[in-house]
């Protein structure tokens, strides 16, 4: 099955080496559609984190975008047929996509799903954390409030400039971004939440209505924090705050919590028994592996 | 061929309703990519619309994006394979899309061209105009100023906001939108640059540094101005100032200049000399046909 299985919804478990879009796609032409990516936590056992909770996510991304979302239950019988095909054990990433679909065709949606390693540099990561540069997202704080065209919180495949912001942190020798508002408010990494921690509790940016995404991660950490001993609270931050912090992390499905060891040039090394329990609180209800 | 023609670069032309890109494609996955929409003028004829600025214009985005771009001759011989290909004279509409690649694959660019009739509606926003509405675009005008990874100017295929915000004008009973930034300067629009006539004069935002598109029909229409007996500027406006204007109109390869005769619900109605020169000067060295 070489190193990943692709599967088209409707048509099951497809050739991965086989192109699946069309050329007049409006997912590939305009980058017209929306995604979620799922860490699969066990194949063998076909555990995922938090499916239910990113099939909802993408379904409200779907209504943002005016698509006609597919029934969950088919994306379920989807991924079963991909996991099966799936000859590993352990942890995998599932990506699933919807676009608007062939604008030569019938107006359907296309709609399929990804499953490949996690990537050596995830998990390098997530291990050995990650060195952040604070970069402008050019908008104030509210500025989609009352915007819906602007699609905050929507998880839409229009990332070029997510990508295009890791591009330029790598030009600056460090590995990822924290987004900040034009009036220096905290957002948002390009694929991943920002969580802090003060005083023994957690404090990550409110999704609304700074017009971030609701992370599927970052709401097992805030519900679970209580377990490791911390508290959990969805207040606003500014660079000044993650400095002063005793520890940030970014937060995501697959790297789990990779902690910030580096921000705009100052070493942060928060203590590793805290790392341990945020991550332990993010990955409920899994242990990561050692 | 049905009603479009397909080509992939390095293949030729392909089969227009066979897949074109992997589920794996960057294109798909992250809207990681460029493109380029050129006014096939005469398909017969084998009559491109500014078909060089085009190619230099997507080289450009390439570069921004980081991605390698085909050499231009690369691109002549596929479209002049699809051209032949193509059984139909008169106006259509190319697509020239470069993707990241494949995640799998083995990082080359995808490069592909899709030609296409005019749509029905494009045709008639050309000579009907259309009813516009302002939206913000939740950036001030000097957003882009130091922030290359913001992708100003940079034709991406990252356009969902701009489809959810032709979207959203549609909810409103419009058709289109001009972009306004968060301290009230012009911008463009989704998909066209917007142009108004105040005193003999032409008048455009500047690209740089608003971080708004180099149009290359909003070009020709400044070089050839004065052949129809217009002055030419680049220069900030507001609402007010075409509200003020004695035309305004949407500036874009296909549709040449569509005169907006609503703006915010206020009719507006220039002269149909004016805009029959504005649509002469933009059209060069082609006219319009009737």
């Amino acid at each position: 099955m070489g190193d990943r299985v692709v599967g088209v919804l409707g048509e099951g478990v497809v050739d991965a080496a086989a192109p699946v879009l069309r050329a007049d796609d409006l997912g590939a032409l305009r980058g017209d559609g929306c995604f979620e990516t799922v860490r699969v936590r066990d194949a063998a056992a076909r555990a995922l984190d938090s499916f239910d909770a990113h099939l909802a996510r993408l379904a409200r991304s779907a209504a943002a975008l005016d698509l006609a979302a597919p029934d969950g239950g088919a994306w379920h019988d989807l991924v079963a047929a991909m996991l099966a095909a799936w000859e590993r054990s352990g942890e995998a990433v599932l990506r699933l996509v919807l676009t608007r679909g062939a604008e030569g065709g019938e107006g359907r949606p296309t709609a399929f799903a990804v499953l490949s390693p996690v990537p050596a540099d995830t998990l390098r990561q997530r291990a050995a954390g990650v060195r952040v540069v604070t970069l402008g997202r050019g908008m104030p704080a509210d500025a989609h409030s009352g915007a819906p065209w602007l699609l905050g919180g929507v998880k839409a495949t229009s990332y070029a400039v997510n990508m295009a912001a890791i591009r330029h942190a790598r030009s600056l020798g460090a590995e990822d971004v924290i987004f900040v508002s034009t009036d220096g408010q905290i957002l948002e990494g390009p694929t991943a939440t920002v969580v802090w921690a003060a005083d023994g509790t957690l404090r990550t940016p409110p999704a609304e209505p700074l017009g971030i995404l609701d992370g599927t991660t970052v709401r097992r950490l805030v519900e679970h924090a209580a377990d490791v001993g911390l508290g959990a609270e969805v207040a606003r931050g500014t660079v000044a705050d993650l400095l002063a912090a005793d520890g940030v992390w970014l937060v995501s499905s697959i790297r789990i919590a990779a902690t910030v060891t580096e921000l705009d040039g100052t070493a942060l090394a928060p203590p590793a028994d805290l790392t341990a329990r945020v991550q332990h609180a993010a990955a409920f209800p899994g242990l990561l592996p050692a």
